[in-house]
């Protein structure tokens, strides 16, 4: 997974970016780049300038100098994912920026291809070379071999051959273009801002609206699925961008799992608030649960693991007392503020001091209670495993463990940063059958007194519903349900954007 | 404030160290700083060996081969507050090493004492010379020039001189003394941790007990206010370390504002839990509440400032709800978790970047409700102010501003890194005698709707009392009743610990 | 200009490359990079590691963790040197490496291509897109185009369509490559090494031997002008690397500036010592110098610029005596060890500081003699100009300047650094016809009393010459004769490498 | 050892003192500091700011935006030596600033004194605490505990109490106080600069005149054997700056090794030209020398080791030829001009690398000839080695080594940073009773074909006599002579300034 941000005809573009990118954070710590376009009355055309570094943003741009080296009237920027186990390149850090027929081009990915290989090997079979062994170096290849004249065009022609999921937003020249997968899986927002100085408009585009909120821009719109946006200096004069669309995929596939997790909670997504669905996940897990008020106890004391599923965790509280089961919320694990990329574990002396240095618990809280625990989601098992060893150390009477979305039974191809199937909890148990059972086992594994996931109805409750679209998420790590065929040879997953 | 920390007898002091001070990080993000005692073979004598930066714990210590240099046997810490606007020397990282008459010694030290400007003056005056400008020095001064012969009475003769707020630890060559002043102004914890392999005892000292937490010690007992323990080989032989008592103080006065603000809510400070009191903080506030529920509202919205107020909101949720007076908890306010220390803040475009580099607003939460924002405190009132702007975008009907403490009038002498009483909120309406009209100017100011403090019996009867103490609490900041007679030539707080 | 090394079959190949770029920094400082080629068991293949950054090569390398990473069996490495004036993308550090039909290629290269432009239109044309401003990018995409199978094949396809200068190593998948151009204008030299525990064998390729010297490598031969050698483990085995040779041209080009300047004097190359050289130089100079002893000096005092023309002068000397004009070579100026590239110059009080602080006088060497001052060659003259100033400071009777090699009147399309025409001290006065009033307006704007340039005719005697070629030197800087016709549009010199 | 800058009335003076320590870098490598006083209008007096760092004065001061925060009226600097083995700590950095009864004091020095353990033994037994393990706060200690008044007349009483080695600059409030040991052991050098836009005068101290050249000051003369010199805004509006003088001692002590090897051969050092010292060394070394021309030779080919020995190898060739054994200087050895503080030497193949990464052969000038090879002095004897193997790489005929300096028997007890008898060459053969024998075992060792010493006759001819003093020298090392009586507990030098 990754951040995109971009803005046009801003008078601090660089700026701009760094705080979208700092507000997108939470979507990528490995690495982040920004590159601007400014136009150079010697060369008297736009060219691009570039700071990119492995690390969080603020660590890439802690020398404020590097922002006089960044002026310009328009910027896109990337966060990238930390990818576990492969090589960290510095060739993949992005935004990519490159030099073509038709100019300069620059381009900042978020999303997964699933005919990369295919597409991948017949470019290298035309002599095509790659520098990065991400996905997105196929597009400007493609773009550049287009007999397309306008970059936008080129985009477009270059588009209709991949295949799979990508928000994406590109400088080429002196345009902006932004662009999504016909399914839709990432989110990707349009934005305005307008100067309080001058009251000149800027655009801006960011894989999420919290890009927008720091920097005082407004949300429009979302770009739709399929859309291809440009952005130039006419399209700020008008107020109007235009935009060329893809042709429409038989169904849509939002990621459900933005929602359930990656997305910020203060961010609208897909057009709808996270925060929202986020609260709807735990009212229907309130209304699924068995746990019962146990005797002596007023109250069922509700803790989440911080922050991700604090929301779900109020929602969960609300519904269960709307229903007539007294519940409280609870914070009864605290998150250390100071936990960032650059930590270091020297010595490690014991194998869960990275969840101690994560979190603590809050004894007076769990103490002889019986405690229902929410979390959003458990992909391989081991952090669950330590946070309830943690949690026992504060001797709650139960952990009911209960987690806002279904089982993650599938890896993901279209950008989310799964391990392979084998490193999914749920592999670990796939030969028992009845899933009743293999839920026991995950829950002897973990450690919990109970053990409550969301079923999948529940989940397609808790999301916005969109008209006349018969197929609207991507449930495929719950379900197995791949909206697009994947070609097998893709799903090693080597590296994911 | 600092945080300090100290462990002895144990095979990896410095990676115990590191990870305390990690947990501390909250009592002082400008500097680091790590000693460690280790035997030399080649000397026959214990030796000391020590890093320390400027920075966040895990900047400074970011090399992970600095912990190579530093192996031994026990090791003592330090986290140093930010003090705005001073010279920032590298003189004044703590722990202050040092070799004296009676051989090695390092000092890390919280607070800040009373009489040091007439310490200073008297010991210069002797022809003593001092490297950097804090409180600290004086008190390895002292106890170089006394004529005991044992560390620990020496520290014992320097004790009896000082007056102020101090808790400390030391390294005084094969010996570790944790030391806390007679009034018992900072907090300080005795624990211990046994080895999972070799069994052996270590003893740790911290200004907090989440410090014990991350590397699995136990809590054993708070330092005495008043109390000089000495933790040597012996000591832990006999699982018996030993103490000195300076002479008792007419009253205790344990800093209130560690309850309200300063300590981690997973921590035991003065025995009690922190988590605990503001729970009690925000019952009390909830009882002194006059908020109504809104004709058409179900139930009061009840949002905290993240993290820090975050209990104080559940506790007046939850009495509110006792009282009849339905409420519900939200998340309201997000909070980044990338914000550090290292944050830049480029091209400042608006006054409130930082504010909102830090806080975002969840729009479905706020917008169209009167909501009872929860803080903890308001010094300047400058971030409480960008804060209530940034809420009022999301167009809540009413902001109700509650504080879980009284209105800070007073500068604090004792360690708590106040600004002067000049750059206090309060101080803006000093002129206006009667408290109703200038809470009103404050409200006025700061732009909410309505504003309420907690009372001062309110904050009294939120914390625990202690048998046999007439007077347990420092209250000045809130108060102006001050403990110890403070010089007036001290006042102008040039620099605290 | 720019410094190559390659070695095969090594059991620390990051490590040789490290001392080998070391020993060839004078070659470039603006940047460094290492490429190694290990055998991954998992892939069952060769897999490339890289490190690279801006700055010397121990600065880039400054973490010796980074060859804990960079394990393998062969090597190439590159140090780029400092074009002045353009954006300092680290998109541009070389060795390039990347992915294409025939699996992973790197590319470390030191010249300048002549149609790179022509080239790179056409390859933009055909959909081609470029990462770097460099000429070096348009080899692997020929290779890559290329309908040939083995790497090899590709490259000498490739460098059939370039034109220029070019010595370059290369890594392809498990073997290793070296190509010079037919022209051979920059150096290239083969040499081995046998590992003094295992005796096995390890070729070695570098820019100078100076690099072979510092691993204790063994200078076999050099890489023949229109040579592609090929090293794999088969060429080990049977000690016999094996070659192709690109199509010969009707001259050969050896930069005749190496031997001048460039080239460090410890080294051989073009297969002969450049010390031996600079001494012919030295000697040749005497024979023209027209400078006579001055009554009441018993001999000529001779000074060096150091530590560049301290040969030429001890060859000056030593012509001088032989021929009965009796002279003593003197170390009049003191070049300061700690010059590097990190260098600052904070509040820049005179604009000769940067002359001091690389040099200093010897008064008692200078002061009230005549001195003949050895320089090896004036570009932009700035610096020799403040270096006459300083000598001034110490009063000598006269200064002398003696330039042991011609005017230089062109730039250099060919790889070295030089300044465009208009930035050359020659151009200030090219309005003037006469030579020797031409020479007479230089000395008087650099601040001597006399001025002599080496001739043309002294400097082709100076340099060895090779049997059967008619002409072996490509001396256009000094006479305008480019030996390759150079597209007028490549002429503004963006980028050389 | 170390370096010493100050300058006085300069309107840049962090910048001065930045260049001074730059061009004396040689003189300490491991760390750089500088302190300035600045007139702060808030507090109406003069305050210290200072930026302290371990690494060459480049690196400490790479940050160029430093310099922002330093500006003011007076300055003083220090380079530190790097001290083999023993713990680097930070406290130790040098200048030392502190703030003691009568204000600021900063104090930067270069020596050692001989009585520092028993001084700092009654001073600790008085109570002091030192921070550091250095000679150095001993000064400052001793001064803060004088009766007198002014800062001047304190530091005068301290320095009649101290024995041993030192030259030094201080910062006393608005003060700035040079001052050199009576015996005059290490160089301190008063000059002068006159700002060229004011016209203001400027006093400037530096421990080499080398440090005047490159900010173009003036020498005016040097600071004379027990002389405290005081400079303040009076000293330069009278351009009088005023002294005082400690007692003087029965003899003087000028380091005799400061000329044959440590100080720049382009500065003054005791009123005298290095470089012309050097050169009578070379020439005394040549009359001693019985090495013969070899039939077939016409000339001895001498060959220094750069670029200590350059000066020392000239005055032999000179010597040479005008005794009728005609000789040729020549540049056999190729220093590298990257060598640095910073350079790492990974994975160690071969225990020479370190001398080949500083030095490389010109085979065509050692191939085949016997060669004398000048070096000014062997300390502790395994890089003469090293360096002999490498030059026999290139087949020399023979390879007779000259030393500029008779042998090192002793260490020495005040500042030169020679290792402890036992590590010294010399000692390995102390049982040989026989001079001669043991000067053939040391030839055996080093592996040469003869070796030759300058004798002590040799070494004290050829440095300038001073009128009226009948011992004007410190020879200690050499001849064990020391002019200071050392206390036995002394001589373990733990640490040298």
């Amino acid at each position: 997974m990754c951040g995109v941000f971009g803005i046009f005809n801003s008078k601090t573009p660089a700026e701009d970016t760094f705080y979208g990118l700092y507000s997108l954070q939470h979507r990528g710590q490995e690495a982040a780049g920004i590159v601007v376009a400014d136009y150079s009355k010697a060369r008297k055309k736009t060219i691009f300038k570039q700071h990119k570094g492995m690390g969080l943003v603020s660590e890439v741009f802690r020398d404020e100098t590097v922002f006089d080296t960044l002026s310009g009237y328009a910027a896109i920027g990337h966060n990238r994912y930390s990818t576990t186990g492969s090589a960290k390149s510095t060739n993949n850090i992005q935004p990519f920026s490159l030099i073509y027929r038709s100019g300069s081009l620059a381009i900042a990915h978020n999303g997964n291809l699933t005919n990369a290989r295919k597409l991948r090997n017949e470019l290298t079979e035309l002599g095509v070379i790659f520098q990065a062994s991400s996905d997105t170096e196929i597009i400007p290849h493609l773009a550049a071999r287009s007999r397309e004249k306008e970059p936008v065009q080129q985009i477009y022609e270059a588009l209709q051959q991949v295949q799979g999921a990508y928000s994406m937003v590109l400088l080429a020249n002196n345009q902006m273009i932004a662009a999504r997968d016909p399914y839709g899986f990432r989110p990707l927002a349009l934005g305005k801002k307008t100067d309080p100085l001058t009251g000149e408009l800027a655009y801006v585009i960011a894989s999420e609206t919290c890009a927008f909120d720091i920097i005082q821009a407004e949300y429009i719109r979302d770009i739709e699925p399929g859309e291809i946006l440009l952005i130039d200096h006419l399209a700020v004069a008008n107020e109007k961008p235009t935009s060329l669309f893809l042709p429409p995929s038989e169904r849509k596939a939002r990621c459900i799992f933005e929602y359930v997790y990656f997305a910020r909670p203060d961010s609208f997504i897909f057009g709808n608030s996270v925060d929202k669905v986020r609260r709807n996940l735990g009212k229907n897990l309130a209304r699924e649960s068995s746990i019962e008020q146990t005797p002596g106890e007023k109250e069922l004391t509700v803790v989440s693991v911080p922050d991700s599923s604090n929301t779900a965790a109020l929602g969960f509280v609300r519904e269960s007392n709307r229903a007539g089961r007294p519940a409280r919320f609870e914070h009864g694990l605290i998150r250390n503020h100071y936990v960032g990329r650059t930590f270091i574990q020297p010595g490690i002396q014991s194998r869960d001091i990275k969840v101690r240095s994560k979190y603590n618990i809050v004894r007076g809280v769990l103490q002889d209670r019986p405690i229902i625990l929410i979390d959003d989601s458990i992909v391989r098992g081991t952090t669950a495993r330590m946070l309830i060893k943690l949690i026992r150390e504060a001797d709650p009477k139960a952990i009911h463990l209960h987690i806002s979305s279904p089982p993650i039974t599938n890896p993901c191809f279209y950008g989310m940063d799964f391990p392979t199937k084998r490193q999914l909890l749920t592999h670990m148990f796939d030969s028992i059958e009845n899933e009743v059972d293999e839920i026991e086992k995950i829950r002897e594994y973990i450690g919990v007194d109970t053990l409550t996931y969301l079923s999948m109805p529940g989940l397609i409750n808790s999301v916005p519903s969109f008209e006349g679209e018969s197929c609207s998420y991507c449930t495929a790590c719950f379900s197995g349900d791949y909206p697009i065929q994947v070609n097998e040879a893709t799903t090693d997953k080597e590296e994911n954007d």
